[in-house]
């Protein structure tokens, strides 16, 4: 089998726990605190917008959290998802490193977020919630909870920033299919929505205004609650099923990655595939690379502060300790929507912080270019978000061809990018362009970081 | 297991010879015919358009016809690939019946076409051809073979009918990004486009006028050749992996279909499906009903005459026996491009004329309405082709309901409709009609049967 390109796991060894870097960590992550105390927050504080068994793992030590057996059957349906070793881009590239890619696009909606759409929307169901707000930039996040609030009848109210409800229909049309109603963002239905569009009649939105507008929803009524898509660590928690597998693959293909390469947007997706490769090594040793891979246009943790910010525009959601470029930072339009994020997963930006990962911003233009050599080689379009993975995948490849070293290069294939055709023909056309930001625009977000900042 | 909805085999289990139906018929289907001198044609005539392998493969006899060890490890990509027990359709339609699909949306291009492209351009790039030409309607199969073509390092052309050009832009971007050229058809590239254009400066174009113009490109140039998507033997041939994978599938299920379902536009998957199963009932006796489903604006076999006919509309191609709506047809812009042809594979019409497999039509709006709740219930939003296999296999569902019987229903979800999601957004949007043909246009049509057809 030394020509294989594809690692398939039983379902037998699908894993029944999700991985917890907590319990590895050499030092806590900081406290969450709340906005008007500046006290650590407490279950209760969250209980409004979160289920107890969410709140639970937003918190726990444990190393490892059962993954309940109704989640596990709706995983069944696409999960174990396949490793493929990228051997036609090796050959493309000529170079001596050994390229493998998770490939997460096999799910329903075609990307690694119904790993934690559905034990979300279980877990809401099981506590007896009727109704689930959220946001999402770019619709992977959105039509994912929508699939799965469908599976556990649930109703599922999105709101979708507005650049990318005009840009991506498509999965707005794949929301209405699984029967969630999508909003553009800002909107008039809030007072967060309502007051930005007071000040700004064409604010093309953000996540960061999406979920200002979600949360104040869900805050309004007993029988609804908030799901977000990334960023918290329950989230992160999810999607750590990823890496798990892709260790189990990796062995089978009787290899081990040297550099492990994620997209970040909010941080999950590479937490997903990095965290299990973190813990281990933290607890034998070894050096295994870990690369996030972010927009220059939205460069949260190459060009952020570490710092208490708030998740939302409108200073509604609890503070966290986190890169932050400052919640009134409003990144380009950029067609990788689910990269548009002020901030960065606390834990992610945690083990940042303690140098347990590295990261490095690329820009669209680039992206695209390797997502098009890609497809040529595996077959495979990439979703906008993950060609900044695969970028960096490249770019460590051609580092190899240079130096003549044969290294592992594992990287998250996180979607697919069939709902983002858009993109690639702007792309083909010329008329897809690098869109800095504005430098002034970040000075000022960042000076406006809240004062506990400052502490 | 018994909650089990998914089935899927090892890769060793996946099967190394297509299976061939003919060596199992009563009698042999009757002989292509030269359009000059109405007599047989012969691998000679053949030559200009196809490489002499695939030839063969058009007339053997032999039962089992191998997979070259290349193509297979290009299938091995994707395939096997899954069949699911759709047991949350099952239970939202409250049926005894027990429902099965076999899922081709897992390939490169997210539908059954690559089966047939990969070995075509394997063939043509091992007989030197460097160019393939062909047509498109949805663009299912201009992608496919776009992304094969691009495996073997060989130029592709796709003429593209004229309506799904226009409303499926991303499947061309998808071509786009494999490399290859896409031109909408009636072109003015080629005589039979100018002389189509002439006539109908608006025509939205159809399958047999792109077939006219990818056949008159590749008899200009030695080295380019032809590729079709559906209809010949050769293509039905590479697709029945599909069905010998999904009997062990069903097997593994510990279940046998009483029911086979396909939706039929050239022929190429209902036959991957259906032939193993109606090569087992000639073999063995059993009685498994085949049911091949088209749409009403288009329907071949059940309103079509079974007589020789040329498969384009510029009298090119050789004239086979079909059941057909008369090349001079020009079916309603439904969504589902794919099966908008004029006729059926041979082989497809010769099992119908001998009784072997049934036909029904079914409305565009019903179509989707069960492809939404196919959707919602298993998480999947099949492609507007596919839909139609959807709608009899809930058909087939309800009747169950009905008479109480818990019959085994197996249909190929042939492919995913995340291209075309346009088109449900135009269903929700209450703008998608149906379309019926012209009563007196076919008429006319079939009144313009070559006259071999009198024979």
């Amino acid at each position: 089998m030394s020509d294989s390109v594809k690692y398939l796991l039983d379902e037998e060894h699908m894993p029944k726990s999700w991985y917890n870097l907590v319990a590895d960590l050499p030092s806590p992550p900081p406290a969450v605190l709340h906005p008007g105390t500046g006290q650590p927050v407490g279950p209760d504080d969250l209980a409004p917008l979160f289920p107890m068994a969410l709140i639970g793992q937003e918190v726990t030590q444990e190393r490892e959290v059962e993954i309940p057996e109704p989640v596990q059957d709706v995983y069944r349906q696409w999960r174990p998802a396949p490793l493929f070793r990228a051997r036609k881009l090796e050959k493309a590239l000529d170079t001596p490193a050994r390229i493998y890619y998770k490939y997460e696009g096999v799910s329903p909606t075609g990307s690694h977020k119904p790993n934690t759409a559905v034990p979300q929307a279980f877990y809401n169901q099981q506590e007896g919630v009727k109704r689930l707000t959220t946001e999402t930039g770019a619709g992977q996040w959105g039509s994912s909870i929508a699939y799965a609030g469908q599976y556990f009848g649930l109703e599922v109210d999105v709101y979708m920033v507005k650049v990318s409800y005009q840009q991506k229909p498509y999965r707005r049309a794949l929301m209405q299919t699984f029967g969630a109603r999508c909003v553009p963002s800002p909107s008039t239905e809030t007072n967060a929505g309502r007051a930005i569009l007071a000040q700004h009649p064409d604010s093309t939105g953000s996540l960061g205004i999406a979920i200002s507008e979600a949360v104040e929803m869900a805050a309004q009524r007993d029988d609804t609650k908030y799901a977000l898509g990334s960023v918290l660590n329950h989230v992160l928690l999810h999607q750590t099923i990823i890496g798990q597998e892709a260790m189990m693959q990796m062995e089978m293909a009787n290899d081990d990655p040297d550099i492990v390469i994620g997209c970040a947007g909010g941080g999950s997706n590479l937490a997903g595939l990095a965290f299990p490769y973190i813990g281990r090594n933290l607890r034998e040793g070894k050096k295994t690379r870990i690369v996030a891979v972010e927009p220059a246009s939205c460069p949260t943790l190459t060009r952020g502060r570490y710092a208490y910010d708030f998740g939302d525009t409108a200073s509604l959601t609890p503070l966290v300790k986190m890169y932050t470029l400052g919640s009134a930072f409003v990144p380009s339009p950029i067609h990788a929507g689910g990269l548009r994020y002020h901030g960065m997963a606390p834990l992610v930006s945690h083990a940042k912080a303690l140098g347990l990962l590295e990261a490095r911003a690329v820009a669209q233009t680039e992206c695209f270019k390797a997502g098009v050599l890609f497809a040529k080689a595996e077959g495979v379009v990439p979703a906008p978000e993950s060609t900044h993975a695969v970028k960096a995948a490249i770019d460590e490849a051609l580092k190899c061809k240079e130096s003549g070293e044969s290294k592992a290069i594992l990287f998250n294939l996180s979607g697919h990018g069939y709902f983002d055709m858009q993109a690639y023909t702007d792309f083909f056309d010329g008329k897809l362009v690098d869109e800095p930001y504005d430098e002034a625009m970040l000075a000022k977000a960042l000076d406006g970081l809240p004062d506990v900042a400052a502490e």
